[in-house]
């Protein structure tokens, strides 16, 4: 195992603390226990959002806390959700007296942990929503979900919820944003290589030189097949094919379509990909309208991608388009 | 080989295709010769940049045009120095009659290639000048360099000598901002894990499983030495060490720190690397002033990381935080 990494039991910390120290004009990060709050947080009658779950996506979640996105994040041990006690900390760090809300992605682990953060936090007189993202079309259960699996789409939730409550929207329109995003989006991926958790030492599954698992999660759950290596293109059409069934999307639809890296594989793979994903959705009258590629929900050093679509309209557009100010996506301000 | 391509001769211009479609709003691309440049290039009156050389670095370099950063970028094949037809036709489509800086990473065949390119623009009038980076301070000769080998400090080379230029600087001043930004960075390298070249089909090195190469260059040239695999703290100093003794750099500096990870390593590893080095930086007095840590110079799906440290001043530094609107950097506008 080739990581660079010193104790296995201080990844997470000790990453932590660069990525604070790297971002202190954007983020304040507090240990024991670990989250990750902006700066200027709380933000006085603003609706403030959290997310979290275990470490080894980044920049998933701690890289989206800033201006117009997430005004704070909770990273578990790596692939191990946060327990309650990191949550509710997070949550009373950014409750600036008009709610908040946690967009969860769905994990057994997750769910329960953030619900118990929330009656506490509730306990406390805090307002609490919860919007918990299944964009995953690849299985319908899996290791740890009962559902769906939260995956890439859960950026785009964060980004167009975080615009809606930047602009000032109350928790139940925040909430509502929330939903429709993730009922508008579907994501599917692939591996083409395993990762390693730093504290196993060993990867999660393996996979023959000239193999690779279609439906990947993000923690290297296993989803729909294994097959040989194909061409990208091919791989493009496999993954995308059950996207656009899903919802279904439909000619005439606008979208915004993600390239997501899984880690290891380098840009000049993820373009090949959009280029092709971008020329299948334009062959069935679906027009990218906006578009997104790099590294954004990841499984550490595993090479592969994942596809998100998210069905746009003027509304949504607009969000997206919104000034966002943080470490992992930055325009407009 | 695992890799999500097509056909091995088409990667450059499948990935340039679909670069060019996920940044439309930024750029566009001409084919035969491959070249990218701003989307409204060109800018009547302001000098122009343009930068280029093998592809397998991205998102150098045409990751980094759009405002405030390059006005052009010419890709050559992977690994291999484009030849002069793009580079004169990219000269041509940016000159704003202020004439044209090529940054040139300091590789025979750029340099070579770029000079017949801005001798045959300077038969037709565009003035051109050239500054060549040299910033890797592991090696005095190389495989393929007469002198140091230009790595990722280019990229801050071209971060400010663009916002130089986007303010109005006149070509003279616009390259000797490049050549004092040049002076002023160093940069040293670590491979965990060779690439392959997508046509080549095998590694162009190998290492032992718990071998690493301090001191790579960005297409797996050899560095300085093969050691065992440390901590990540331990690498950090053997790369950090060579560094500050090279200017010197000294106490009472204030620096730019860039943790580069050379494209199969994840942000998780690269913000460990991050907190060491701005720590051992902090103990010699070294005061991090800026900071930018991610996938900027990379080597396809190497694993490894490169530390870059630049010597600010008030100027570099306000040039450092102008606005700057490119697929793979944007702030402030």
């Amino acid at each position: 195992m080739k990581k660079l990494i010193n104790d296995p039991k201080n990844v997470v910390n000790e990453s932590l603390a660069g990525f604070a120290a790297a971002h202190s004009d954007l983020v304040r990060a507090e240990y024991d226990p670990n989250y990750v709050v902006r700066a200027d947080a709380p933000t006085a009658g603003k609706v403030a959002i959290i997310s979290g779950g275990g470490s080894g996506h980044e920049p998933l979640h701690a890289g989206f806390v800033g201006y117009g996105m997430l005004d704070g994040a909770v990273p578990g041990a790596v692939f191990t959700s946060p327990t309650p006690d990191p949550i509710l900390a997070a949550t009373q760090a950014v409750d600036g007296g008009a709610g908040v809300l946690h967009i969860v992605k769905n994990y057994t682990g997750d769910v329960l942990n953030f619900e118990t953060a929330a009656d506490l936090a509730a306990a406390e007189g805090i307002e609490v929503r919860a919007v918990v993202t299944n964009d995953d079309v690849a299985v319908k259960d899996s290791l740890y979900t009962a559902g769906r699996r939260g995956v890439a789409g859960t950026v785009l939730v964060e980004k167009i919820a975080g615009a809606a409550a930047q602009r000032g929207d109350d928790l139940d329109a925040v909430t509502a944003i929330a939903e429709k995003v993730n009922a508008q989006v579907r994501s599917m991926g692939v591996a083409l290589s395993p990762c390693i958790v730093p504290h196993a030492g060993e990867p999660s599954f393996t996979l023959a030189e000239d193999e690779i698992e279609i439906g990947i999660g993000i923690h290297g759950e296993p989803g729909r097949e294994r097959i040989k290596l194909e061409p990208a293109d091919a791989i493009v059409e496999r993954i995308l094919g059950p996207i656009v069934e899903d919802i279904p999307f439909a000619s005439g639809d606008k979208v915004l379509l993600l390239v997501n890296g899984m880690g290891g594989t380098p840009l000049v793979e993820l373009f090949i990909v959009y280029r092709h994903a971008a020329e299948v959705l334009a062959a069935q009258g679906i027009e990218v309208t906006r578009s997104l590629v790099g590294n954004y929900t990841t499984a550490l050093e595993m090479q592969g991608f994942s596809l998100s679509v998210l069905k746009l309209d003027d509304e949504l557009t607009e969000l997206w388009d919104a000034p966002v100010q943080t470490a992992a996506l930055r325009w407009g301000r």
